[in-house]
């Protein structure tokens, strides 16, 4: 089969890979319909993460292929959505809707899904079937759900954004704008958008953005106070992953609220003088997509939501490089690829 | 009137202070029944702190002798406890019962409760008043509701001890000790206290504690974890603010745990890879003791709990230096001084 290989930063190719085969009997290989470029693929891409020769791709939409023996509820077939982690989905940690961290969790980045075909571990646990074969028009919107929607959707849940709240959003990402997407669904009140760039902050209006900050750091801070009555955002949402965003989302939030991080951090180090004068509550991580992935896949399958529209170029699989190209210029916010 | 003064690290004296007096009509004076010396006055007292000629202590109870012209809900001869930091109790954060970050708030560290007397700024908001006078054996548990029980309680209620779940406890000094009474009250299955000294766990047990780890940092995290099944305990107390106690709270912790901190940080720096990568919710600070006191006089009064068993050392407060001696060279777990 086909597949993207990251050689080196910068260095892109679509090259032949092994067709995968049912290594373990909870497995099923899966025919993927679409997949896209993530921005935690450019932490490699523009050399901040070590990369040699590495397959790529973690979101997913697809059809089942072939089923291992111990496989229960997927049949050949199948329309599927899967989380970027593989889960049990049984053990404590799974149960508790924390499935992104399950003791038998595997990255889907090291099977890379920027591919014809993919092997999913534990298949029952990280595979979730849709109704049926999905309408054309919804496929953008369905792979969302495997990553960047589900991420926007536990950083709004994590930042505990609800009615009554003010919540504010840090990085106009995918992550960001579909977790502003998720906070209008949770049904917050008011939601403000922390973006200088003027396709982005489109997006986030469309979404569900009442506001938008362009300044950023302790000018965005003080922005945000302002906004609040001096108290800061009851909820945030952190969608970045350095030190200056995890500042900026903490300084944001008022005393008592809830941060929700989920950009990968980098080099982040926070001072814990500065955590304990804040209290506020602090959730992050990978997000635990499986635990929404029914809700999410019924919500785009009754078009309630179009996550979708965080897709500003698709192409053929076989031209990953410029997809890459385009997001490491910020030409587009996020490349669907087609197989 | 007579108070605890501080010159210089090991230096503590008591001395003649001046009286306090009303400066603001929402002030009120109260007469200090008991005060005490608190864990976190050790830090200056070890020159972990700078300190020079500083007042000391802010934990009290005592009796209202004087209320300002606006003060609506106390009068002379009500019988109070207070927390040590004051609130308005209502502006937006205290009503969402973050009492110790309302916008007015002011540390009671900075008027000192060492003392016979002491001002109580914004004392509707920040007093609580007692059923009545106290009975003499209530005083020592009325006073621990001032800090060190609301503080651990806090800690409880951040961790979000439960019924089903087992809670690890970081530190076994006064507040982790009462971080144990508070989970066991909240209903918690399973409470293990991380102590290496007899006496101390001899108060745990008595406090609900069911198991004792003797382990400490990556040990004490593997004996947590051999006794959880390999996940990691449910909530983590963690009582005492070192980048030690802080990595070996949050890496007892199983993902999706719950870890509340309240031990005073010092020098803490969290790597941000790492808690992204463990995926705990993480909160603490300054115990919010208000939002707790109405329910925790109501069980001391009740008899239902005995916080006030942390006491092991009371003194006159002319002998309040001997006290100090005592907590530093870790003689006494916490003392109460009586004016």
């Amino acid at each position: 089969m086909r597949g993207v290989v990251m050689h080196a930063p910068g260095d892109v190719r679509v090259e032949e890979r092994a067709d995968p085969v049912l290594e373990h009997p909870t497995d099923a290989i899966i025919s993927i319909t679409a997949t896209c470029i993530c921005g935690s693929d450019l932490w490699p891409y523009r050399g901040h993460d070590r990369v040699h020769n590495k397959v790529m791709g973690h979101e997913y939409i697809g059809v089942v292929t072939q089923v291992g023996a111990e496989v229960r509820t997927l049949a050949v077939g199948d329309h599927v959505v899967g989380s970027f982690m593989t889960s049990d989905n049984t053990c404590e940690i799974c149960q508790a809707g924390f499935q992104s961290r399950c003791i038998h969790t595997t990255g889907m980045g090291a099977i890379g899904t920027q591919a014809e075909y993919a092997r999913i571990p534990l298949a029952d646990g990280t595979l979730v079937k849709m109704p049926g074969e999905p309408p054309a028009d919804l496929i953008p919107s369905l792979l969302a759900a495997s990553d960047v929607l589900g991420t926007g959707w536990f950083a709004a849940v994590a930042a505990e954004a609800a009615p009554g709240k003010t919540v504010a959003v840090v990085g106009d990402g995918a992550v960001g704008l579909l977790g502003i997407l998720a906070a209008k669904q949770l049904g917050a009140d008011r939601i403000i958008a922390m973006s200088r760039h003027a396709d982005r902050q489109a997006l986030a209006r469309e979404f569900g953005a009442t506001d938008i900050v362009e300044e950023r750091g302790d000018e965005g801070v003080a922005r945000i106070k302002e906004m609040t009555g001096g108290y800061g955002a009851h909820s945030v949402i952190e969608a970045v992953g350095t030190q200056e965003s995890m500042e900026q989302a903490i300084r944001a939030c008022r005393a008592g609220g809830h941060v929700g991080f989920v950009g990968v951090s980098h080099g982040v180090s926070l001072n814990g003088g500065e955590l304990f004068g804040k209290t506020v509550h602090l959730l992050g991580g990978p997000a635990p997509v499986r635990r929404f992935l029914p809700e999410l896949i019924q919500l785009i399958w009754d078009r309630k939501i179009n996550p979708g529209a965080v897709f500003d170029m698709t192409l053929p699989l076989a031209d990953a490089a410029e997809g890459y190209r385009a997001m490491d210029e910020r030409r587009a916010i996020k490349v669907l690829l087609t197989t």
